[in-house]
């Protein structure tokens, strides 16, 4: 028989044992931060309605997308995202649920994308959203998650970079440019990618000399957060909702303790219309190349699409791939501890009853144990105990096993000692296993 | 403009948060109980080439796959199980893996399923195996993996129902009936549907009335499991292998203590050609109607489409949403705990900053809290801690914030008691949780 070649799809992978276990680590670590704050779980269908996923008008074939009819003629999508999901889901349960309404949601998504730029066609990612509530608490709320959900993963340094979509309109407005304000944030968008000067020049483009001054000295104001935003007051006309709200977010967010993580910066902008009020990116410091790794904001109505209660919201997003790139570069994946703690070697078929009583007290003790499965050569017990990761060892024959006594060995340095019985054995080894 | 209907696909679902929360309870408690044996996790694509999935025989549309042609003019499908992939994955992987390797999935698969029957044609399957070994201890290790699976998610009375598939061959050779088997076995399989007098006449009329009768003696041997064996080698012809390997691998699992939980039933045959030694099915004692909730047997070359080299293995396989139902029925579904353990009640805008501080304190000391995004009704924000399940609450205002004084309430109980500061209110809500 001519043998299947075991391939996977382009953009599509396996995940081997050693990476899962870091994965499942790092979202363990932020599913708890965001438990800390209160959010909930929420799943929705893999597949879904072409038409749900992109609105009606979008009949045209979106490339990106993996569309395709099922049998029942439906024409259906992988989802491409976990927001617009959200958005029907919201819409389909609002009776059910209740706001202010706080979830999260870690789960696969789509997209056929270039797979050259390192993209994956099949991706995780990681949303958290606060909905049916338009106020500066549930601002600084999604702020304060996201730097603690750095925090739980092992990054206190983070940048988080925020500003206000509605102050720069005002200032396009004031500036008498508010007919291009699309065109231009999404220029003034790029400007990390293409620097200041590209930026000042595209610009120049668009609004003439003048404005293009004015806009590059909008954006390019540093300085503490209190004093960017009545510099950038100044620019718009003055005082307005727009910058009172996003000074009150910041100062919030600074009594809550993470005014260290927290910067004004008017060129992030966040490309999609989308947004209405505070938008942010998140960057490491350590990594400035990498790009954002959480960005967000606050909209206005989440589910207009679907249902004509108008659901305001704020929520950010972590695209996990390229989180775990960016740890591993750090070399700070989340430690995901050995896959197990013992392994009780076959020395002898006769013994296979007991080898698996042994691990079950060891395992009733706090252990994870495993029984190696088969009685082969010693030396491949250790080879297997070694590739795993495997600190300790149980070594019993049928001599030790009739004289009473259980030999433990710690493979780390090769230390062995003797235990009188398995509740012996199991209080050795947890204390070996602290003691390293 | 129109809206859209915010519908989902037939035998699709949104799962609602409390759902969500107890699956995660669920996955948790089952993914701890296979790490405590040394299972790793894997992953593999969602979507595969339709060829890995199917095999080339497979080019006949099969009405029960998600099948479709990529951008890029590709056959492809979403998996609809999670074993194949990990055929194909062990093959692809081979050079980067150990053998024995034990490894838990737990993943979503998909099936064009008939929806009246209550199933989803999107559901959660967990598969556990160890490949690269044939021997008594790793089917052992499965079966009383099962077992502390179950006991992980608090359900101490299983009935594992165990049998050989090799020993039913060889009664079935000895009967002469050896060219019959795969109907005969097919037919014994439904018995537990069906009835004894259905299989009875079903097998009459398969291998006339003298083989039917020994047929039904076999299968309806009873006992405790060394007698039923021996019963079986009788009509069998004798002590065999097969015979001898079950004997030894039921004997490890009595010796490591969960005899209770195993029964020899000839009956179990598992209809798959797939399985060549050890078969099982698992029952709940308290619902006998729902089925087995959790399959599997030892099989003698997972990977053959893929690679020439043998990989034996065994393993079992649970049915999330059908284990779930049961649990529910049984009310027995595992405590997800309250969705947050304090709310900070929004009494002031002034105090936002406040409120998310005092927060903070509050998690650090390892309370779940959730701060109420806006200042609304107090009768609102009671009304929401409720629907939510958050048993603890901090009502200030500024008079109290004035006083320095935090006035704490245990919802449950109407109960109210003041804090002197945060880490008073810490301590104090902190107890107040455990004390309930």
């Amino acid at each position: 028989m001519n043998l299947i070649s075991p391939r996977v799809l382009k953009g599509f992978r396996d995940i081997l044992p050693d990476s899962e276990r870091v994965r499942r680590a790092l979202t363990d670590r932020l599913e708890s931060a965001f438990r800390q704050f209160g959010y909930v779980p929420i799943d929705t269908p893999t597949l879904e309605y072409t038409e749900v996923l992109l609105g009606k008008g979008g009949g045209e074939t979106d490339k990106q997308i993996f569309r395709f009819q099922d049998h029942g003629g439906r024409d259906v999508a992988l989802r491409f995202d976990l927001t617009v999901p959200f958005a029907r889901y919201m819409a389909a349960h609002l009776n059910e649920l209740y706001t202010p309404f706080r979830r999260y949601h870690i789960g696969k998504a789509y997209r056929g994308e270039n797979t050259q730029r390192g993209r994956y066609r099949e991706f995780v990612q990681c949303d958290f959203d606060i909905v049916g509530v338009d106020s500066v608490s549930a601002d600084a709320d999604i702020l304060l998650t996201v730097v603690e959900a750095f925090r739980a993963i092992g990054i206190e340094r983070i940048e988080l970079r925020v500003a206000h979509r509605g102050l720069f309109s005002r200032f396009l407005g004031h500036l008498g440019a508010g007919e291009q304000s699309a065109e231009v944030l999404r220029t003034v968008d790029k400007l990390r990618k293409v620097g200041v000067e590209t930026t000042k020049n595209d610009l120049v483009a668009l609004v003439g000399d003048a404005k293009a001054a004015q806009v590059v000295e909008f954006i390019t104001a540093g300085g503490e957060y209190d004093e960017v935003i009545r510099r950038l007051e100044e620019l718009a006309g003055g005082p307005g909702i727009d910058s009172d709200r996003v000074r009150r977010t910041i100062g919030a967010v600074v009594e809550a303790g993470a005014g260290k993580n927290i910067i004004y910066d008017p060129t992030i902008t966040r490309g999609l219309d989308y947004y209405t009020g505070i938008v942010f990116e998140t960057f490491l410091p350590e990594l400035p190349d990498i790009g954002s790794v959480c960005s967000g904001g606050r909209y206005n109505d989440l589910a207009s699409l679907y249902t004509k209660q108008e659901l305001p919201g704020v929520g950010g997003s972590v695209g996990l791939d390229r989180l775990l790139a960016a740890l591993e570069q750090l070399e700070r994946t989340p430690e995901a501890g050995p896959a197990a703690d013992v392994l009780v070697f076959c020395l002898d078929d006769s013994l296979v009853g007991w080898y698996h009583s042994l691990a079950r007290t060891l395992r009733n003790s706090g252990l994870t144990c495993e029984v190696y499965p088969a009685t082969r050569k010693l030396a491949q017990q250790f080879g297997y105990a070694e590739k795993k990761g495997v600190p300790l060892a149980v070594i019993c024959g049928p001599d030790e096993h009739a004289e009473g006594r259980i030999n433990c060995k710690d493979l780390r340095n090769r230390e062995s000692f003797d235990a009188a019985g398995p509740d012996e054995a199991a209080r050795m080894l947890r204390a070996r296993l602290g003691a390293e």
